[in-house]
């Protein structure tokens, strides 16, 4: 819009073409013209694109599909930083967008980013791990100048941590952030748990779940609560006084796993779901009693910033509750109490899963560099 | 963070220092130093401080208040424009912040823009008045790449503008918003109408929102449906299919007021109070008529971008819709219905009037230019 803006270019590698980065390839091909954005290199696990003057992507999404298989080079992670930071010029920015969900990728973001590189990501594996790496790359980027921008990490498109950057920003105190941030919690137990005392068994809920594909291949990684406790650390490091709470991340989270003991050790989603039946009492019994409170189960985040408590757990809430009366299907709700809130939050709810929103966080987090 | 960034420096010239205003300034003069930001001018209806190096607002709130009501130049808004183009360079941006509700200082954008000032407010007249007003802002913004940010203009602090823009930037398609987007006219329908066929009459519950504060002086300012039409046109023009739908602003929007046509000439706010008992019995026949088919009344705003439609009506829902069961004390609920995000909206809720985050949305916008 502002032609200062627009003369800047911007050279964007992406690293990751599943199904996030397929979405965010098409969203970025999309960009009217003339696009400040050059794509620049395309890595899968297998091989990399690297043009530093654009890869030819016309003729959509077939072509770098067909590139990407043919056997190619593949560059490792520093050789990518090297080029990537030799591209990095006034005028001319070089964007990583890494679209994995790799722990190594992740730890390549402190040198990227003193080398100029911006960083985007919906990957939560370097912001909610130990705290040293999260502020190496803190440090990194203030000493380059160079951005990372991680929307998608929390909610995929939905605007949760750029309100929470902004609420803090602007020199309100958060108080509380208390929130269904899992879209596979959120469906299972808007299926599980709707008031009644009876209902489907926690198993076939978790059975379906898994077929349509809203799980991990093993459930266990969704009912372990650590995705949750990874976005709880994400936000908890963007309030001042949280910012080194949690000295090893999400391991840090008071978290109750939903994975029986029992089944702790089950080595396949397969095996698991075999099992999981013989916890139906176990589960129902939980219903039951929230019912007889008139309460709905929910598996929740909450950050009380007072207090200093962290805690991913499942929780019991009225039926007259937002989480009870205006959830539904895998959506993401959270709430933000603030000071200037007061006795009534700041809430979004919506979608937080799936490659199309996610690809959108990531897109708006680039439009953001313009 | 970025230190590439916080070498730019910001010249802030704020016009009107009402209720918004004090707490804008108190938010800006507490964001951490070295501050970027320099306050070059205030302004209030009698009087105009200016000094291009910045004024001395050191010793908080009391002096600047004290200042302004010292009898001083008044600067015209030509006179102001041509003093802070003249301020305009590179590495040191000038930002407009407007903080009336006045159409005069609105109808002085363009002229700001073109010189390179920054225009941030929460005044919505420009936006919502003549689509020409409209382009000629847009068409300056383009010519300097000075920008106008205007989230404040709907739902305050609530990322209402900026979720529209991304949804439309990453290529979402919007089919549909459907919220409650007056504070004032949600607080009257939480009141009045709770899925009940009884309860409160309609002129106790306009009254009381009147004697807390929650209404215009003359509350036909708020029944009359205009403020809603103006934010439906603000966003309206977001959406590109709609950019020109709404030629005569928020006057093209099809609104339904609630001011009795008997009332439509009462010239105060206290005779329209005295009046208004006259029409309780019609207003308690639209209650019971919702109550009768489960439901309840909301006054909201429809863009549905399929159909072209866009209205400010009194509508009916079900007791289970977000609009009944989520709704509370005078929240703001926006429902985004796109593409992505399928069946179930994308939705932000909370307190869309008030000063702090009213003031809030505009420091947020302030922050983006860095």
């Amino acid at each position: 819009m502002a032609s200062s803006s627009t003369t800047k270019q911007f050279r964007v590698a992406i690293t990751g073409v599943g199904l996030v980065g397929g979405e965010f390839i098409s969203q970025l091909l999309i960009f009217p013209a003339p696009s400040p954005f050059r794509i620049v290199s395309l890595a899968s696990s297998k091989t990399t694109l690297f043009n530093p003057d654009g890869l030819d992507l016309t003729g959509a999404d077939a072509k770098w599909k067909e590139s990407l298989a043919s056997p190619f080079t593949k560059l490792s992670l520093p050789e990518l930083t090297r080029e990537l930071s030799g591209l990095v010029r006034p005028g001319s920015e070089v964007v990583f967008v890494d679209n994995t969900s790799s722990d190594d990728v992740a730890r390549a973001y402190p040198d990227l980013l003193r080398y100029g590189v911006n960083v985007i990501t919906p990957n939560k594996k370097a912001f909610s791990s130990d705290l040293e790496l999260y502020e190496r790359i803190l440090a990194s980027s203030a000493e380059s100048g160079a951005r990372f921008l991680n929307e998608s990490t929390v909610g995929a498109g939905l605007p949760i941590i750029s309100t929470l950057k902004d609420l803090v920003a602007t020199g309100d105190r958060v108080t509380k952030i208390e929130g269904v941030f899992s879209g596979t919690m959120s469906y299972i137990f808007n299926e599980f748990s709707t008031g009644k005392s009876d209902g489907p068994s926690f198993s076939s809920v978790v059975r379906v779940a898994r077929e349509r594909g809203y799980t991990e291949p093993h459930p266990a990684d969704d009912l372990n609560g650590a995705d949750v406790a990874r976005k709880l650390t994400i936000l908890s490091r963007i309030i001042p006084s949280l910012k080194s709470a949690l000295p090893e991340g999400y391991k840090s989270v008071k978290t109750t796993s939903l994975v029986p003991n029992e089944l702790a050790d089950v080595g396949t989603g397969d095996e698991f779901i075999a099992r999981l039946p013989e916890f139906d009492t176990r589960f129902g019994q939980i219903r039951t009693q929230a019912a007889k409170e008139n309460k709905v189960l929910r598996f929740v985040g909450v950050i009380d910033v007072t207090t200093g408590l962290i805690k991913a757990d499942l929780e019991k809430y009225p039926l007259t509750h937002p989480f009870a009366t205006s959830l539904g299907g895998s959506d993401n709700i959270i709430m933000f109490h603030t000071e200037r809130y007061g006795a009534r939050p700041l809430i979004v709810q919506g979608a937080g899963a799936g490659a199309a929103v996610t690809a959108m966080g990531v897109m708006s987090d680039l439009l953001k560099l313009l």
